[in-house]
């Protein structure tokens, strides 16, 4: 993990101004295994000069180490340390602005009182006008209980706050939205789902984030049953999308299809769950879902719950059992939504011609990318390597779709028309196996996402605003 | 009221390119009992020309009368109408955006995954780090059931929107706060509790608004028992601040002291509840309120309940009976926080020498202004007369001087210096009649009470941050 939570510090230092000077920090730097990143000169007299230097260590450990040999070198003086993350969030990632001036008298009567009373009475006398005079239309809640944030677990609503900040930054960007981060101090759903549905008149849709499983199932349905918002667990619905996309992209590129696949699935948590309704949504009729007791099949005793009793019911058609090992015999795709070092080049052998691997465990995949040198296609979640499958692919188009027609929920079929439009972002003559998924910055993607879903809500009839 | 909800429109008109074309419709404007104001050529060819014309009408139904009559004037056509305060309102008046940069996969791993994991342990660590690392620090909740919004009473969660959407928009102008509307589909007061107490992580301080009496006591005080946040109800405090400021500098015009002033009050629910409390803090004495059955006095027995006990126990210490009228007799002050057209010069009349009168029901005063005549100070809460009290000079201030300082709580300290800092900033040698609180727009407001009100927080040992 050590790499992916890594640090990158500022150091500022001052150095005699000497032949060699600098060179024995670089060499030092070196030594403590930090990285050396861009170099900077602030000031130079003829005796000393002052550098801020940037470097990267793995963790805080290294960090200290590092620091302390820094101090060390002689004819430099380490001045100040800091950290770009840190730095990044002083004050918080995000604020709330006017769109509208507010500088004179006029100003204040027109979007305050008394102006703003006949924009409340019509908004009374006809609510819809909602979605029109006021934030709601292009305003998102991020919603966590901060009980399964990123891969740290249970981190309480405080500590998950930067991360949804986060989250809520990646709307502004990537859709134009709004989004803000409700994260609760309590845990019982039905209290989650009361405080959100209290909350809802300011919103046009709820993103669900980072609530851990049973719960989530749970909150989402409610919540889904309750409002006549779209609501969407993002940590399953908006990976399950970016799955599909690159599992369509993927097929093409072995020349296989969708209904005669066979797919293994690690993990039948959130994730693989939605991912699972997913495939089967889009066609794909033999999914063997795994968890730590080996495949789940119709009629296992063991380990079961409600949720695992439903994917007992609606997958594995020839009943395998077996250990995860055992069923990957033959399989076209690996699905891992699991833990990380899962697999070993050995086990993925046993798979179908062309096997297709998608390792999205975080940080560490399934199967490290050395394991994986004779997969066909192989995807991961993370950054540093081809084939990035993130959900942040999917949720802001999709959100940005639904709201633009005011749809009342995000149905299958809007997620369907989601993933197929990321997929369609790849040209045909462009795929190929280490590009099957769009860049995350590829700024055309959430556009045709949203021009997708607001179609598919149209078609199945969940958009309030009819015309385009 | 009409005139306070009074409509600008934008007309665009296209009219024949001859002469005396404009001044009919110009003419026409005025007999339908529109007020010209700003007059924009759009385009014009040699026999047409299209022209923006700013029209102000009363109500509704002036509008659609003005409207008939343009259509009917010779050589012009209607072409759009649109109005400005409508206008304003398209889409909200408050957006959500980012403070740091999201371009390139080096910010994005700063400020979203894997950087944002450290800043969240950091926090899960060391919770105070909250107030450093994320948006807390500068964040206030504008919370609202829309029961009792502006003067037009229970309008409903959805329709108070624009109007805490305003509120946001002066939190942000004023103070430089990024504050959330949060309109709450619920009227239980346990549940609107509830629902505030699990938002707080994301918020340095909750600004109640708009909440009907007796539920915005219960409210206020069970949050202020939970939460180790400022919790403030504006229209109770903030407007009792802007009432003491202004009564502190109408007496230093008309040479009396606090403690020697008799004060009636009209109108004992939250803002007139809150202002008493706030005028026996800062030294008043001789208080009595009165609602529509009169004086409250201590053993008074109809219509009263437990505010009004505790009112009559605090209050009236000469234990007076009788009407406002009555009461009135002279008393050195009459505040209203009541319901407009109240009183006539001849019910002012009887108080003593050099009458102050602040009528601050909304948007009718208790008092007109022509009824004022032999009022010595005469102060309303609109922007159209001299002596604009209004709490938009209080509540930015305040909220910034107890975020700055992480304050746990906003005190009777607190607010008596916001109240001193409002007041000082008319000078001495500025203090007149027409001239007892400065203006809204004055930007030397809302720093000078955030510093005030910091400095109190750190002598009443309620701020977490002691180093300024």
């Amino acid at each position: 993990m050590a790499f992916q939570l890594g640090t990158n510090l500022t150091l500022r230092v001052e150095l005699e101004n000497r032949a060699g000077t600098f060179a024995r920090l670089a060499a030092t730097i070196a030594a403590a295994g930090g990285s050396l990143g861009a170099i900077d000169l602030v000031r130079a007299t003829s005796r000393k000069m002052v550098r801020e230097v940037a470097v990267s260590v793995a963790d805080e450990e290294q960090k200290e180490r590092l620091l302390a040999a820094v101090r060390a070198v002689e004819g430099v003086r380490l001045i100040q340390v800091s950290d770009r993350t840190f730095r990044m969030h002083q004050g918080g990632k995000i604020e709330v602005v006017g769109r509208v001036p507010v500088k004179t008298r006029d100003d204040l009567s027109h979007v305050y009182s008394p102006g703003v009373a006949r924009v409340a009475l019509a908004i009374r006398d006809d609510p819809s006008l909602a979605f029109q005079l006021t934030m709601k239309r292009s305003t998102v809640a991020v919603v966590t209980d901060g009980s399964a944030v990123l891969g740290l677990g249970d981190v309480g609503p405080a500590a998950a706050l930067p991360v949804m900040e986060g989250k809520a930054l990646l709307f502004r960007e990537f859709a134009g939205l709004s989004a803000f981060p409700l994260c609760l101090d309590v845990r019982d759903p039905q209290a989650i789902v009361d405080t959100v549905c209290h909350l809802a008149p300011v919103f046009g849709g709820i993103n669900l984030e980072d609530i851990a499983a049973p719960r989530c199932f749970t909150v989402e349905e409610e919540l889904k049953r309750r409002l006549d918002i779209p609501v969407m667990h993002d940590d399953q619905h908006g990976t399950a999308v970016a799955v599909l996309a690159a599992l369509i992209n993927a097929t093409k590129v072995v020349g296989k299809r969708l209904p005669d696949l066979s797919v293994v699935v690690a993990g039948v948590g959130a994730a693989g769950v939605a991912c699972t309704r997913m495939l089967l949504a889009a066609g794909v009729r033999d999914i063997v879902g795994c968890d730590r007791g080996g495949a789940v099949y119709r009629g296992r005793v063991e380990d079961m719950n409600p949720v695992k009793e439903w994917y007992a019911a609606h997958t594995n058609p020839e009943g395998k059992r077996g250990s995860l090992r055992e069923v990957l015999a033959g399989a076209d795709v690996f699905l891992g939504l699991s833990t990380g070092g899962l697999l070993r080049a050995r086990d993925l052998a046993v798979m179908a011609k062309d096997p297709i691997v998608f390792a999205m465990a975080n940080p560490l995949p399934e199967v490290r990318p050395e394991e994986a040198a004779a997969v066909r296609v192989f995807a991961t979640g993370r950054s540093d390597y081809p084939n990035q499958i993130n959900n942040v692919l999917a949720f802001p188009g999709i959100f940005r779709g639904a709201l633009d027609c005011h749809a009342r929920e995000i149905n299958e079929e809007m997620k369907l028309a989601a993933a197929l439009a990321i997929a369609g972002e790849v040209g045909e003559d462009e795929l190929h196996e280490e590009y099957i998924v769009p860049s995350v910055f590829n700024r055309r993607v959430a556009g045709a996402v949203a021009r997708a879903v607001e179609e598919a809500a149209r078609h199945t009839g969940v958009a309030r605003k009819v015309e385009p």
